[in-house]
């Protein structure tokens, strides 16, 4: 058998991330003991929270130690068995970390039938964290309700894109905020928003105006920065600002910049809320009932943006600060 | 008769507001048609968000227009009458606006017992909407709890210093920031607090890692600014921060500094959340209800800070921005 390569963090980046700041391995795959399985790691889910684990800053896990195998979550398949609960041939999804192959015990991972999805690495979009990032986030924290006005940016990324069918399905206006004219056209005529702001191109507090005449009831931010900044001076009464990443701020090398208008909070009687979905793993299924069929039935979809192979992981995770991402960023081991 | 006085807006202010953004006006007082009343105003309630007011900025009220009487809660005598509800000799309270008499036909007024206070004022400050604001503000959107971690700004200003009792009585441990050994000195020794951090002489954050040693459940925040920013870097999981003020902001000329670590509110899945009193004044028994029984046993004080003079209106409203006042800033007209 050939040596298996695994991706480890060398250096905390400064900015943004450097293919520096990764060192690859080889290590020669160990046998199997009883209970063991080995998963091929097949997909890599990149996601814009890596670059927090990257850092030294306390967040919900604890930072990534150097000389780690850096953290991610992947979908592969069992190679080889010694666990009667995984037969050679399974899928899986679980927190792979970003190697090519990894012998465990199964804890912590999910079997799933990657033949009914359109691509197995839907297992990591719409039906893994992504899409309960989306679920508990629109539905929990942003308490979203028939008709109204749902601000989503980002929304060609993986959350996004989510977070606008969502809305949609529930009868709500989206204004949909993503980058360039292709981009714009996918969330507008595949994803149904009514809206869409090419905040590339456009002046987003301007088009905002335009296309909230009325305010805005839920806004989904993935990026933070000036576009929070703008969506804040549109606030219905009792507006939600569900905080679900600051995708602008996390390379920053200075300090953070923080929503100049947060005070339109207190004459909108509104609120800004934070959170985390591993707090809502154990609620999985209640997405998934509400998923599965919009799936089945052309109502939900995922777009796949795929780079090859495991040297070129730091160049995936570039893509989605750099916005170059167009739909769930995955690596293809 | 003499002529009455009475204090118009003249300019929108840049900065603290100067003597020269206010007029003062004179007028021959008006007879009373039937079904009103002459009310005599004896102290006017000196609030934070007069300089919101001032300015141009849509708020839950809208602006002062030029040349209009400045707003302002007040509470007077009824000196002669011609409503059956309102005898003469009757207090009332409600918005006067910052004159010294007004013809009115009692709508909005509320008449209460001045000589049941320690001093009429109190019916500015803690059974005023400052009162309310501590009150709705720490238990509907701060939702506290016995035995939480509260850390209150302002705490010797009206609301905070309310907050803090609260607080207190409800068995919280009370981390209370202010300004000075005096007023700190106040906060702990009268108020109650368990702690207290003087801004301006200590570093807050560290005094706040001292103090909260498992992080910050409670934020009422009356300030912004650094103080917000430190707090963000401290909080419990699913921590509240209610958005009470912006004080440190009122009066900045440049574009508003946000909370750099807003981001914070992710990880530790919490929540930043605006709210107006005047969304409560229907419900002004509850609050009353539990303090009245709490200043009968000397568990609710008020400090009453005195400026005399409606010609001083500007000097006690930058008493406010620039942490003179010490305890509820009121004008004795």
């Amino acid at each position: 058998m050939t040596d298996r390569r695994s991706l480890h963090l060398f250096a905390r980046p400064e900015g943004l991330p450097k293919d520096e700041d990764f060192e690859m391995r080889h290590e020669a795959p160990a046998p199997l003991a009883d209970g063991q399985l080995r998963i091929a790691v097949r997909w890599l889910s990149i996601d814009p929270a890596m670059r927090v684990w990257m850092s030294e800053q306390k967040s919900y896990w604890p930072p990534v130690g150097l000389g780690e195998v850096m953290r991610s979550a992947g979908i592969g398949e069992v190679v080889e068995s010694r666990h009667p609960r995984y037969p050679v041939g399974t899928w899986v999804s679980g927190m792979t970390g970003a190697r090519e192959e990894l012998v465990c015990d199964g804890k912590g991972f999910r079997a799933f039938d990657a033949r009914a999805l359109p691509h197995p690495a839907w297992a990591l979009s719409v039906f893994g964290a992504t899409g309960l990032t989306a679920y508990f986030g629109l539905k929990e924290i942003g308490q979203v309700k028939p008709g109204e006005t749902v601000v989503v940016s980002a929304a060609a990324g993986a959350v996004g894109s989510t977070v606008v069918q969502m809305a949609r399905n529930y009868g709500c206006r989206v204004v949909a905020i993503a980058g360039g004219p292709d981009k714009c056209a996918w969330v507008k005529d595949e994803l149904g928003a009514h809206e869409v702001i090419d905040y590339k191109h456009e002046k987003v507090a301007k088009r905002l105006a335009e296309t909230c005449p009325d305010g805005i009831d839920v806004y989904f931010d993935n990026v933070g920065g000036e576009i929070l900044d703008a969506v804040l001076r549109r606030l219905k009464l009792r507006a939600r600002i569900v905080l679900c990443g600051g995708i602008s701020q996390y390379n920053a090398t200075g300090v953070p910049v923080g929503p100049a208008n947060y005070l339109s909070l207190i004459s909108a009687r509104a609120r800004m809320e934070g959170f985390v979905v591993i707090d809502y793993l154990d609620r999985a299924g209640e997405a998934i009932a509400e998923f599965g069929p919009w799936a089945a039935a052309g109502k939900l979809t995922s777009r796949i943006d795929e780079v090859a192979g495991l040297d070129h992981f730091a160049e995936a995770l570039r893509r989605l600060y750099t916005g170059q991402n167009f739909g769930k960023q995955v690596v293809k081991v």
